[in-house]
């Protein structure tokens, strides 16, 4: 079995590949297992810390290079595929947003369809298809109503998904996914990038900003939740699936204060002291736009599972980054 | 003051040009009326029956040709784009309809954001967004779940002109409008075309056949509402629309008895008589996929306002197709 991973070098690409690959098999549906054979990280940037084995193979380009895209997708029977320009990134600069999130999917799915293998394809949204005026508790019949370019681009590509698997080109899968916390590595262009450096960086001894108010609730899921549940979504039958291809995901819900209780328990007063405030009304604002209660029906029937707690996600994360 | 409309061949297009000329002016936001000066008709086909008058201007090309929608499109002020490919014929042709539909929107909404002008742009979209379970009264808070690629590319439409409008490129506004009854001219691709055959051919002394049921029920808004409805769109400040670009219209609910009834009462029982029944259970189950009571809050709140009743309908169109 073949396995393409776009945004491949990014940190959940990489621990799917670790977590595949320590299986070294993929069952469908409760068939007989099947051996992975390779495993394509395909992103626009080299990456670091890159997963150490044979059937790794890194590939760097443009996910709109339609050659290149027909060719890395060759012979492939799952795609996870990450690959997408975050939100602050996508609303600062529409064209680049538009390129990679947009018609990057459209490459890949036009090259999955022209070669006709029907894979698996894993897609991954996010909560930023909602925005502005919300229920109090988001479910799976919520309209999407996206206040980010970030947010129509994911919106559209769970359009596309759907449609292009009914059509019968490829085998899609939606996961909309939670903020995930705690993200390791460096910060990157997310509204959301500080609720993983508040637990993060304190952990290391090093300051972090919160620039939001302690109160602020937040839906979260774990990085070792986000790859489970993105390994089960390939491992779902399309029976399972009827003709509704988008799975919004279950996930914890905290709030700052109790984000940081956890780290207290954790890493002691400390950490904690190591927090800074200070207050951005824009971040604010966009945090305040997302869903903060999700009831997520059709993915827990599907088995798909929330973190349990805060402090076991930050137990997991030392452990992760002690490896 | 210039106007493009797209699909302008068509006759939704044509009946728009023909009431905006006889207006002779639009005024914006309750603003001073200003003039017309040039009416565009771009569509991909030469059309039949153009409306006579030195002001328009008819251009036939391809939605997609970069250059041709940039040269289009200077200067515009006003664009109501209905260049379509319609539900069957986008299933049967997923390129072709995703030519159209999505790529020549998208050359559209970027030649507008090169000019710069921020014109008003009145999206066509439709009930072709939903599909499958739906729930008994459709609002503006039903989540989409298109079952057709048609309806894929309309929901996308509506994510793009509404980013588009919060970004600042255009000013945009989505009518999801009700199936168009009674349509003159000719039976088209569409799947909801017997309901206007079963009213225009009788009136005509012409034979019809009727693929579904009696009692199936139908959401429809006539051409001069949907025309009025369009040009309404345009004329909207863009503070009464603040933040929601997607405007559900409302419609009337009739079943296909209810129609008959009506045209009996307007044309006799020979008329009625000439409906034949034919059962097509592709088209049936097509039908009752689409929303029957939709409860349109947003676009009553401004203004708009479905049709008083069938009968008025069939008398509108015996009207229009003499003049």
């Amino acid at each position: 079995m073949n396995i393409l991973i776009t945004g491949g070098t990014g940190f959940i690409g990489k621990q799917i590949a670790i977590k595949i690959l320590e299986l070294g098999t993929i069952s469908f549906d409760g068939q007989a297992a099947q051996k992975i054979d390779k495993v394509i990280l395909f992103d626009a940037f080299a990456g670091e810390e890159l997963p150490q084995d044979p059937k790794i193979q890194v590939i760097t380009g443009d996910i709109t290079d339609k050659s290149l895209v027909e060719k890395i997708t060759e012979n492939i029977d799952v795609v996870w595929h990450l690959a997408a320009v975050v939100s602050s990134a996508a609303e600062a600069d529409f064209d680049l947003g538009m390129n990679v999130n947009l018609y990057g999917l459209l490459t890949l799915l036009e090259a999955l369809r022209k070669h006709g293998s029907k894979p698996r394809v894993i897609f991954a949204s996010g909560c930023a298809v909602f925005g502005g005026e919300l229920p109090d508790v988001v479910t799976d019949q919520t309209v999407v109503t996206p206040k980010s370019s970030y947010g129509m681009q994911k919106a559209i590509g769970e359009l596309l998904v759907s449609d292009y698997s009914r059509k019968g080109f490829i085998d899609g899968r939606v996961l909309r996914l939670p903020t995930i916390v705690v993200r390791p590595g460096k910060p990157n262009k997310a509204a959301s990038t500080f609720f993983s450096s508040i637990i993060r960086e304190p952990l290391k001894g090093e300051s972090a900003i919160c620039p939001v108010q302690a109160d602020t609730p937040v839906f979260i899921t774990s990085p070792r939740r986000c790859v489970e549940s993105m390994i089960q979504a390939a491992t779902l039958s399309p029976n399972q699936l009827a003709d509704n291809r988008i799975i919004p995901l279950p996930g914890l819900t905290v709030t700052v204060q109790q984000m940081l209780d956890a780290l207290e328990k954790v890493a002691g007063k400390s950490a904690v002291d190591l927090v800074q405030w200070q207050e951005d009304k824009t971040i604010q604002r966009i945090v305040q736009s997302w869903p903060v209660q999700v009831k997520a029906e059709y993915a827990e029937s599907l088995g798909f599972k929330a973190d349990e707690n805060f402090e076991s996600i930050i137990q997991a994360h030392i452990e992760d980054t002690q490896k």
